[in-house]
């Protein structure tokens, strides 16, 4: 099931409303995955928005080995733990929507991931209950300003300024994330080709570390990290990020 | 004014209330600083929650150069830009409110902070007008694994665990940040002891340059860094946090 989050019109700062994709029909529903209001709408007359509410964007980094060599991180062995970094409410952006290329970096990269929006309350996750607690799975694009990361003290401007995070086109309720494929193009050009499968820390393994030691909450989004062939963007290119199954996340850059 | 969070009752999970503190009596008014409804209660009959609904908590690092010392991360140069790191709303503790040691830190830290809540939505902020859009100042700690921050890829597990931040006890709207003294006392004994006026970075410059990245929403919550003295919790130990003019935020380690 797709489930996708709107506005009526063409804008994308309407009031939103959860639905149910269908070929070209939304059915309204009561809230992220809840009961149909009876009312369908036509899918071209409504604006798609990122499909999460979330309190907190809880990302990975450094989870494929082939991305940690090519930014020359590899200290030949690999990370005991996830490494963990936070992106607000402000990061989001929907599906389709333009992202401004901030002039305060000089090095603005794409990273395509699978992401994942958590469904109910979680804290201590086990292995056998992880995914119980995922409502769906849709496509991220962590945009990054790489020069940023290495001189300031935490990843902020690096990560988690505003529109540093689109997201979509639709959450898919019926998922297997163990193995399938992560791909971006920068102007219909593949620059990222991997598989979930090459993850050093597979979907899992995130939830239960990250429930350790902070509860998650519904709506809250999970980005699972970036394989290789991250690289820099400039005004007027169109990043495409697609997930097997999960259809594809275009983001216009201005 | 001084604008607290509570709920009725003697639970700090209870249905959320926003008021006026005024003696021992709290109006209840609709949401933060809105119009009061009539109602007044005891406040012996209601817990004090933290003040505060965030999307986001943003702290800045590194404000107070006798702290950049005391940590041997002073290079000779004052920081150019502020140090900024992000917590969670699953970060927030209520004043008062116990806070379990975690058993995956051999060096659990103290941060005693001047705090404020954003009153209103806040982009591209100037040096005239970034005060107008703070609500109110409260006392805020800054809970810190310092051990993991060393170890850890980015200051996740370090500073934005669950009830990494009390804060409180109540939001005071009329307050100037620039010179009040910032205590943090352990069982009694003073071990910070800082003014405002010792900010590398001060209130303004704060929030003129995280809004040149983020939008700030009403209800966020800024910490200010902390002054030097930092050092270890215990289980037993009761920390308060005192910044002059704004109470005392009370927080005991179980």
């Amino acid at each position: 099931m797709k489930l996708v989050r709107f506005s009526v019109g063409s804008a994308a700062d309407g009031a939103a409303q959860w639905g149910i994709l269908d070929g070209t029909q939304v059915q309204v529903t009561r809230g992220m995955g809840g009961a149909p209001t009876g009312e369908t709408l036509d899918s071209a007359g409504v604006t798609f928005l990122a499909p999460a509410e979330p309190s907190k964007i809880v990302c990975v980094g450094r989870n494929y080995l082939d991305h940690i060599r090519e930014l020359g991180n590899d200290t030949g062995d690999l990370p005991k733990e996830p490494g963990i970094f936070l992106k607000g409410p402000n990061a989001l952006a929907e599906p389709g929507g333009a992202v401004q290329r901030p002039d305060w970096t000089q090095n603005f990269h794409f990273e395509g991931e699978l992401a994942l929006v958590i469904g109910r309350r979680a804290q201590q996750l086990t292995p056998e209950n992880a995914l119980d607690a995922v409502a769906g799975y849709t496509c991220g694009l962590d945009l990054t300003a790489r020069d940023l990361q290495k001189t300031d003290l935490q990843w902020f401007r690096a990560k988690a300024a505003d529109r540093f995070c689109p997201l979509g086109p639709w959450l898919e309720t019926e998922f297997d994330p163990r193995d399938v494929r992560v791909q971006t193009r920068v102007n219909g050009e593949t620059r990222q080709d991997g598989r979930t499968s090459q993850m050093i820390f597979p979907v899992v393994d995130i939830l239960v570390y990250l429930t350790r030691f902070v509860t998650l909450e519904p709506g809250d989004v999970v980005l699972t990290g970036t394989p290789e062939g991250v690289g820099a963007l400039h005004a007027g290119d169109t990043v495409e990020v697609e997930v097997e199954g999960l259809g594809v996340l275009s983001t216009p850059i201005v």
